[in-house]
């Protein structure tokens, strides 16, 4: 089976390495030649504008998929008539509009965050009104890792924020008060089956995912469910097929939407040994037709991401000194400031051995 | 860093894929088009003859290693003068001759069976009357998988077998009773740390590794300390980087070398799962003077090659029924009788719910 991913990021690679096993072929598109899927399978150069290097990469394959809900909808609706493409393009159209997604997500009773669409400075003051301080104002479109989007908190933020951002549909977002933040990764395979992970407690800093970890001592069977019907009833609306990450901000014993994304997710990545079957194989898994693996965690799990600088390898893997497992995935990636360029995922028998490890790596890291 | 891996079958495929993860690059050189390596990695296609072939593949790479015992000599003391060759050529060396290599494991007191080199008739006849029968009679070079040998029990098998294999180094060799069949895999860096597997036990049919079950209760912790004894000797004499596997034949409290190779190996590929570092990112580890991996095993852990025809995915890994974790490998090879297409890994709590398991793979597989 030939499988192509649009998009050659991580996210992309990590997908084709867990899927070799299978005995699958795995090729990307990507625009640029650095994309590091590109060193663990032949890459395409070309533009998600370009419809003929778009069915040029199509052909031949069994499957298409992406890693990146940023493809243009009407590729991937051009490709989708060509090759079963998984998640289905109506999952990337929900996820690619703020207030599109969000319409949605109330549309099925899943609380979010309360919003108002802005196309001119008089929605943008009504909208101010109506929500009030503070708040979120982002790109309605192409926002991520906290791009497009600033906080508003005083009279200034408001200008400040408008003159860098007005020109494009955006949205007003309320500011949630949250005890944490969390996300479920969820799968469901073209035959309906459907999987889901232990809720997995992030860390976000400046609007990028620091650090992961699961299972948490707070998250209650209850909490668990509620999460899994909110990701069963998304999931099914969709008809959708592939791993599905839904980030929540939990406030006591509700858990508001933040944002959902049609793919695989940092989020997951501790899953990779975390946890019986990676989100990786599963999306695999899916998307050809196969029975899911299991998503049991019988571990404590933390994932951190390495941002911006990579450390040496000796020193993510020497574990003299510990009994947690230590497990580092580079991307092949060149260091830029605050790039995503890997992770250490840690396994550990116990809370405290993970916290504890966990804090000794981000003190040496400091060092 | 670029890592060459000369050989492109699937334990060169299984290295990358576990090298990936660290950042490396990979690409391998195979005479065959069709080398299945060549689906995660660049593929060089040339001969091993073809000494700048070779050098061109060797250009720009940091390290080179190899997944195939048989890279002639020459190839690889001609490469190793341009860059960093693990495990060393004299490994190769000891590896490639069966004579040599029974030598080297006498001149270390570490049992082989009783042997002769032959290279006439009358040193046939002589090693027959020396080593008795049962024998197995062999080529001294390029045999693997039970090709290039016959047991000899009658006079007609003495007359057969040199019809066959005459013209080319033999060796005869006692036919070893044994208990068991076990392997070590063994773990040396560029550093000299080195690492143990526990022993694991293998059942071979008709010389192709069929089944292996680590770790196993006949395994006693002097057992494991004597075969660890025995590749501590081998690894340091050869000054070696890289995983090594030895081979044994078990008499009760004794271990019988049979052969070594000098790679990644079959009765190490549940390590990919049921080792908290696997045998493939050792190697990596290993020859790029990373800290090693822990080889810590805590369940119960089987595995069954796939031989000459590819198994429906659905059939492996629907595991509704099972406690037992299932983890399909295919290779991306075309079936051919007696082929070695992929292998099964079982992942239990107990031994008990291990051997169910397998068996019942097995008897569905024979349905």
């Amino acid at each position: 089976m030939n499988i192509g991913i649009l998009g050659g990021g991580q996210l992309g690679r990590m997908m084709a390495l867990a899927g070799y096993p299978l005995g699958y072929r795995f090729r990307c598109f990507d625009p640029s030649p650095e994309a590091v899927a590109g060193h663990v399978m032949p890459l395409t150069v070309g533009s998600f504008q370009d419809l003929d290097a778009l069915a040029s990469f199509a052909d031949g394959l069994d499957l298409l998929t992406y890693e990146f809900e940023n493809v243009p909808l009407w590729a991937a609706e051009f490709l989708s008539t060509r090759v079963n493409l998984y998640p289905s393009p109506l999952a990337l159209a929900m996820s690619q509009d703020r207030v599109e997604e969000k319409t949605f997500f109330q549309s099925m009773n899943i609380p979010t965050a309360p919003f108002a669409a802005i196309g001119s400075r008089e929605e943008y003051d009504a909208a101010l009104l109506k929500i009030g301080l503070p708040a979120v104002l982002k790109t309605c479109r192409l926002g991520y890792d906290g791009k497009g989007q600033f906080v508003l908190r005083t009279r200034d933020d408001i200008e400040a924020a408008w003159a860098k951002l007005n020109g494009v549909p955006l949205i007003l977002e309320g500011f949630v008060q949250f005890d944490r933040e969390v996300s479920i990764i969820a799968v469901r395979s073209t035959l309906g089956e459907t999987a889901f992970y232990p809720l997995v407690q992030n860390v976000h800093h400046e609007g990028i995912l620091q650090q992961s970890r699961v299972p948490t001592a707070s998250t209650t069977q209850e909490l668990q469910q509620l999460a899994q019907d909110y990701a069963l009833k998304t999931l099914e609306a969709l008809e959708y097929a592939g791993v599905l990450a839904i980030e929540f901000f939990q406030q006591g014993n509700t858990l508001i939407v933040n944002e959902m994304a049609p793919r695989v997710h940092n989020s997951g990545h501790w899953s990779i040994e975390g946890a019986i079957t990676s989100q990786f194989a599963n999306h695999v898994r899916a998307i050809s037709s196969l029975p899911l693996g299991s998503t049991e965690v019988t571990k404590h799990i933390g994932m951190i991401n390495i941002l911006g600088t990579i450390p040496e390898r000796e020193f993510v893997l020497n574990q003299d000194a510990s009994l947690v497992q230590t497990y580092l995935h580079l991307y092949g990636k060149k260091p830029l400031p605050g790039r995503k360029l890997g992770h250490v995922t840690f396994v550990a028998d116990d809370a405290p051995s993970l916290e504890a490890e966990m804090d000794s790596y981000v003190n040496r890291m400091r060092e």
